[in-house]
């Protein structure tokens, strides 16, 4: 029986490449100071939380010819949230430096994401286990969680587990919520003067971990040139059949980097953005109208066919459908008890439920198809809610679409066929094996993270930056993780977390797409991506994403 | 504005690899003559459909140093039915072939399909036309279409064509279906006297179109790689965040070859086969109770997630739910005008039609989850007929193993978690660029096409035989269209048609699953195929399907 693909065979193989700055040894390093560094907003507040881990400076490490020797040390990992692919070289590039730096050191992989350091489930990495997963995709060397690290209890816990285990370092690949609470745990170590420093790494699919130092998340180059493989196949049926619309939804339920570089890569001839949904105040019929339009134009020029991409969290970014279903969930919770709604039947409880909403709120309701009603009604999570992420947008848009164009073919505005299909694809891409970007930028992040360690720093993230040049000119560093931070309001109270990045109206990258999408629109300008390539010549196999290059070369500009 | 993707650009300049009986040139061939042919089956009736064509030789050719010329031909060319990787390279092929046989040759395209030829709508190629297509995937390069050429008006329309085009050769890629058209149009044009031949090139993603002389159609090489791409992403998705079960419904209605090959490709907990389903006579309770008894022996490992793949046709192969759609045609039917059902809110419908079907099909209907009763009611298509085909079978599957873990667990049979998520792949594998396998299989069938014609052969399929050994070593040549032919009823009427392959129970293929399932179901054993590869080792980017090695190595052993 087969136990490897081929390309896991070769991929076992591949050493990725680190930055000049780290490549001369873990041993050969010199750390340069920045100036103090200040939160992006709400400073007082942010510094009154983090008083001991506040403020530190920008690091950037170079090569030097001196050697610094390090002492025995144990470090611990976690993988933490939904899978990106990379992790396993962000650990492999960590469990490498570590040893190079003393080949006693150790590294302990925490078990089943935060709760493994909570609860002390773990296991010490061996060369033979590293070896087995180098260059792969997912998570499960190790597994991963959504436990938050967060409570004092929990803190005492892994404050427990990592003396047991002699630990003096935890590295934290996550999100921005996961290193929101690498932060929290820095600064709770250093109060407690426990002697554990805690060094994040940025991780993420969605993209919405950047900023001003952070020009990418790990992960976003593979799966959006995963995502961007399938959207490319199915324009390109489309194109050869001439009879669907397909509908495509892509995962992420905040930020639209997805979409917007996916379709970048692709062309598609619609893409909607939830953050200019939210920005222009549209509407569920505005959208509906926009795409039904498009629709009829197309098939004025006998084009009965196309793609549009949807983003996942839509519908939570349309001003009436919020209040919809914030009305909603009020309006549920008060029949909770009525048995006269509970006996009734269906078109009796749209009828009870409409007459219930304010006048706004029953106009949007009445709007929807049943299918939708239905999902309103039927999926409430534990606390009465309605669940918005089990809602089909791309149904329903494909239902209110169909019934936009047979009001159009009623009143001679439209003569076309209107026949859909839907996809929507997010675990498809969440555990590729990872880019030749993603393995070369994981590798040295999980590198660089124990440079930082080394260099006794805590509550830093690591940063490996210049990412749109070849990775021998990438600069390796690390950035206070506080300097990420303001305050949100979350479950109804203020919290210090790391700022998410949504999509710019007035950036880069957005801007080609508000350029072209006329003519993308009309016109098939597919593009058709392929499959990653991880070898043969650079031009494919060493790609970096759109917007990556878009964002890089505008900051190059405005040096 | 970006036209072509890089991996494009690199894949326009892949030069596909012939066999070195057609590498020589082609008018450097010398024709081998096998035995004459029989049918599969009904030999008589074939025989009298199809008095000019029937029973020729199969052909093999060799390269040989005498030089043949070739008089100035036109031919033409059709895309037929669902895209299959490859398409492109079948054309470049045939028009290579043809150009170096003699450059005054001329390739016409017909365009949208089978109706391009009866309607006159086509393109001339040119090198430009051609070489912007060269190993990329779809059929945008004259677009395809379902029209069946069966018909004498459509056969005198398609002579018309081709007469004012002077064509005198029309190759036809498609798949079982469109091979059968293409024996009954080169018999019509032998029987009138057209002096145009007809030759086939066997296409389809599913797989189906093979038998004793043709190893496999082109597009299931490429599909079946992009599928398991997919699965193996989700497959590690699932066993990082070991959370979800994943049920995966892969397109293609009758065969069960793409469940089959991506089930070797990437080992997953559960794989449907249509073809065990129908031999066993399995009802959808057995199913159920199957898939069931796997998650709860996983749940009690520890294990609350998993995969599990599902045949697109799996509910027509039941043989109850066929028994049940047929009885529910005819109370639907029935039921057309009798405004009491119509008018009958939703729980009362599914009662009244519940009590107008015999015993056995009642029981059947109401067993059904009621999302599944909705679709089966409202879902009919211009005959009156339910729509089997819109029936979400991963979405039922889900819900009645749901619905039975639920019993189980009130029997304290289970006390795991079940939360599932499924998919759909089909149209993600159609339009990918060809692998190498399918780019050099294309590449040669499209030559080899135009070698039959050459030498005056009609009603042949193009044929490349031993296709798990390099392409310098496979094997040109023809076989007679009439020799995998049998009758089948169609539509109530018996008509000769090329006989599908189903899935074999006894095969070496099948026979891998079932020998591996069980430990596959408990253990984890999953692959990670990852992206199809064109580049870099020949351990990667020149593999072949396991179906392919198997079917192959039987074939061998048996010589």
């Amino acid at each position: 029986m087969k136990e490897l693909s081929p390309l896991q065979i070769e991929r076992l193989k591949y050493q990725p490449k680190l930055p000049s700055s780290l490549s001369g040894g873990i041993n050969n390093l010199e750390l340069t100071e920045g100036n103090k560094t200040q939160s992006v907003k709400d400073r007082e507040q942010i510094k009154e939380l983090f008083k001991n881990t506040y403020g530190k400076p920008l690091i950037t490490f170079k090569s030097t010819s001196k050697t610094l020797t390090c002492e025995q040390r144990n470090i611990g990992v976690i993988l933490s949230g939904g899978q990106a692919p990379g992790g396993h070289n962000v650990i492999a590039g960590l469990y490498d430096a570590l040893k190079q730096a003393n080949p006693k050191n150790k590294l302990y992989g925490f078990l089943g994401g935060p709760s493994g350091i909570i609860e002390g489930n773990y296991i010490e990495f061996t060369d033979e286990k590293i070896n087995a997963y180098r260059n792969t995709g997912g998570f499960d060397i190790i597994g991963s969680g959504r436990t938050k690290l967060e409570t004092e209890e929990q803190f005492q816990s892994a404050l427990k587990v990592c003396k047991k285990l002699e630990i003096t370092g935890v590295v934290i690949i996550g999100g921005d919520d996961s290193n929101t609470n690498a932060a929290m745990l820095a600064e709770w170590f250093v109060k407690n003067n426990a002697g554990i420093q805690v060094i994040g790494c940025p991780k993420t699919i969605d993209g919405d971990l950047k900023n001003d130092q952070i020009e990418i998340s790990f992960g976003f180059d593979t799966a959006t040139k995963t995502y961007s493989e399938l959207i490319g196949n199915i324009l390109r049926d489309a194109n050869s059949a001439k009879k669907y619309w397909h509908f495509i939804k892509l995962m992420g339920r905040s930020a639209t980097h997805v979409g917007l570089e996916t379709a970048l890569q692709t062309q598609p001839n619609i893409t909607l953005i939830s953050e200019e949904v939210e920005e222009k105040k549209m509407s569920l019929k505005q959208i509906v109208d926009y795409i039904a339009d498009i629709v009829a134009k197309r098939a004025e020029a006998g084009k009965n066919f196309g793609i549009a991409l949807i983003p996942e969290g839509l519908i939570e970014f349309i001003p009436e459908i919020k209040s919809m279903i914030s009305g909603l969930n009020d309006t549920l919770a008060a029949l909770e008890n009525d048995s006269s709604y509970k006996n009734a039947e269906e078109n009796k409880k749209f009828e009870i439920i409409k007459n219930k909403l304010n006048s706004e709120n029953a106009e949007v309701f009445a709007s929807l198809p049943v299918i939708i009603k239905q999902q309103l009604l039927m999926d409430r999570d534990p606390h009465g809610n309605v669940q918005v992420s089990k809602i089909e947008t791309e149904k329903l848009l494909i239902q209110m679409v169909s019934e936009k164009l047979a009001e159009m073919k009623k009143a001679g505005k439209y003569s076309g066929k209107f026949s859909a299909q839907c996809h929507f694809f997010g675990y498809e891409g969440r555990c590729a094996f990872p880019s030749n970007f993603d393995a070369d930028y994981c590798y040295s992040l999980g590198f660089n993270a124990f440079a930082l360690l080394k260099f006794g720093l805590t509550g830093y993230l690591s940063s490996i930056k210049n990412l749109s040049s070849p990775a021998k000119d990438w600069i390796a560093g690390g950035v206070p993780l506080t300097m990420m931070m303001n305050m949100e309001k979350r479950h109804g109270e203020f919290k210090p977390v790391i700022k998410k990045a949504l999509v710019e109206l007035n950036g880069p990258v957005f801007k080609v797409l508000e350029q072209n999408r006329e003519d993308w629109a009309l016109n098939d300008r597919y593009i058709f991506p392929g499959a990653i390539q991880y070898f043969g010549p650079s031009s494919v196999c060493d790609i970096v994403t759109e917007t990556l290059k878009l964002e890089n070369n505008v900051k190059l500009a405005s040096v």
